[in-house]
């Protein structure tokens, strides 16, 4: 997978920094995605630790994301992380100013071209449909739109905040028409899936509700069974 | 290794964000110095960028410190760093607060204890005496001294600001004489590290010295052969 | 002045934190850029710190804009900086994300909200076309391009980067007709006013080049002249 | 009042962004502090904004704290707090490192420095013992500690978590033997503050017990009454 061939619709699952999905137990659900996403025929992408990056690439053949990359170039900074590092260890993407991670404007620019550079798929998060449009017009590879307010309480943005996400597809649009188009923030059920692809995205950004699910696996199945239809 | 026996004289190798110690190169780079420390029979320690630590640490007897982690827990803050997390990937220490990555004061207490119950051998980085007497009442298991004007100089801290170093010593020593004493930046040659031991130090803390130097095994052998006078 | 109307050109001088411009002397600058802009009948914005808006205010008749207020809204935030504070004191806008003083995207939304509800006219700084046409999305009424590097140096954007200049107008113009348009950075003569102006912006933000000029009333007034132009 | 003569005990109010202590509201709160200072006797400070700070100190010759200053010297620093600005405002002290306004280790070292040799009286507030201690190394004028998760709640630190504070009390004092030492957090009764003083402090860091009271000039009386006994 490159930058410029990303399949839809997609779920991509963020492992966080959960300890259900930290070190071996991210190797195990990276295999659960793999297996949901051979089943179902959906892409499914994983967004482990930094240091998780190297072992889960190497355990299975799905896209594997990094969760953020720092607006640095190889030199002197300590405890930063590099496009090129992330990419050495096994990543073919990474997520960009996640709403628990933000960036200052000048770098979400200067990550976005950093991945380019480095042919990283560069999936940019953002909060609400005007900061979509103006990172449309930065271009990333993906905008995902998760308003922070929902983001692990179950409350699904597809089925809560509807507006939030058409607006977001009609802003982009009207700028760019080739970014794909997500949504996340409490995403739980397949039905929350299948709403948002109804909405007119091309997936979601998913968390807590797949590494928290008593049964990871059989949520990864219904989320890639809901948005198939 | 655990946070109860750190012997010394003791070298620790920051491979940065250098290119040099990325990847594969980062384990090529601590296989020199593991073959540099067997040789010499002195300690020498390796912190490669996160995404190479459980590369490194698979490849490599002597001990992997990570760069820098996070002042948080397992839970929901995507784009961190885990002491959990270096842990599992290899990781048996951490440098803290590099001058390069600062943290919060608070954050510099919280991230010390975090690698304390996780076992992690903490190395506080402080930029003057005084900030490295407040550090050694927070009782990190390393404290490195490194005037930020020098760092990546050549330019070496134990010759250049020889009494930054010995108030340093002084001062920890008031309040706290357990922690190991170290110096850093602009350490070049063997001779630096003769000079830090004899004003008091345990070892030293480098980077661009080592990494950037054309032949790294050469100048990791005379540091180590410095170091045991 | 409200957010409604913006006179053009305008020249918004920026106090940075410059000791030439703290205090009394920032009184004493004010009203020396209130007497060039009575003089040529241009448009002067004066930006002194957050201690110095008060008195300021007070002295002069022009606009006094603060230099930056924070993401927050009235409440529990020791040391920050609300809209309605600088307002109360007497500013009637803002300068927002200044490289010196960079915002979180989200932030940079949050602000210009928050100025527009509190009727502060929003000068947002960009540092470069792309940027500023995502800025542009999140309608400020004024858009400030300067590229970092020229800070300061006395080397003027609208000479040594023209393509950046007429880049972000055309990039702004086509997302946003009514937002004010500027350049910044080593404005230091007539000239650099008048070519700035010249390339289609409707005025500069300009900063060392005045507070730190040998008489900054005789620059002000060449840079007020040639605006005119 | 310079740095030298603190009086004690001594009360602090700090206004944070409270729209009850903004502009002229807080002038006219500081005028209440004043009035509760001469009948009782009692030291009592303001901390009011930046932007409030010439008025404040104009309207009352009690002491004036600014909330924060930056780590920064005069210069193209944008948007920042300098020593110099605030004490030409007016002030004659600051809160540093307020758990709202949390520094960098280094900055806590810097900010103190720059506060001394402009000899503005430096509070540096501290969440824990271990912490305070560190800071104590680092001789500011007034150390304050306030446990974070009790601002604002009306839970006062004195009486929910007495051991904080003397052992705040006791690490401090076996190495500086000059600094006072106040409490703050959850403040809300005389009681509290008598409490405070019964352990051992020299007075109290307040803010919404006095600042959201409903008689705040009746608050500040009753503290400055207990605070006497």
């Amino acid at each position: 997978m490159t930058t410029l061939k990303i399949q839809t619709p997609i779920i991509i699952v963020n492992f966080k920094t959960y300890s259900e999905a930290t070190g071996k137990k991210a190797v195990e659900l990276a295999k659960k995605a793999e297996k949901a996403s051979k089943e179902t025929g959906v892409h499914i992408v994983v967004a482990p630790q930094f240091t998780d990056i190297a072992h889960v690439a190497e355990a299975v053949e799905i896209p594997v994301f990094a969760q953020h990359i720092d607006a640095v170039c190889p030199g002197a900074f300590t405890g930063h992380v590099l496009a090129e590092s992330v990419k050495e260890a096994g990543a073919v993407g990474t997520l960009i100013n996640h709403s628990e991670r933000q960036l200052k404007l000048a770098d979400v620019d200067a990550v976005i071209r950093h991945a380019k550079e480095k042919e990283l798929t560069s999936c940019v998060c953002t909060s609400n449909p005007a900061i979509s449009a103006a990172v449309a017009y930065l271009h990333p590879d993906i905008i995902s739109i998760e308003p922070p307010e929902l983001i692990g309480t179950g409350i699904a943005v597809s089925k809560a905040q509807p507006e939030a996400v058409t607006n977001t597809i009609k802003l982009v649009r009207a700028v760019n028409d080739h970014a794909v188009i997500l949504c996340g923030a409490g995403i739980s059920h397949g039905e929350d899936v299948a709403v948002a692809l109804k909405l007119g995205t091309q997936g979601v950004l998913v968390a807590s509700g797949i590494v928290k699910a008593k049964d990871p696996y059989i949520v990864l199945q219904e989320f890639a069974d809901a948005s198939k239809i």
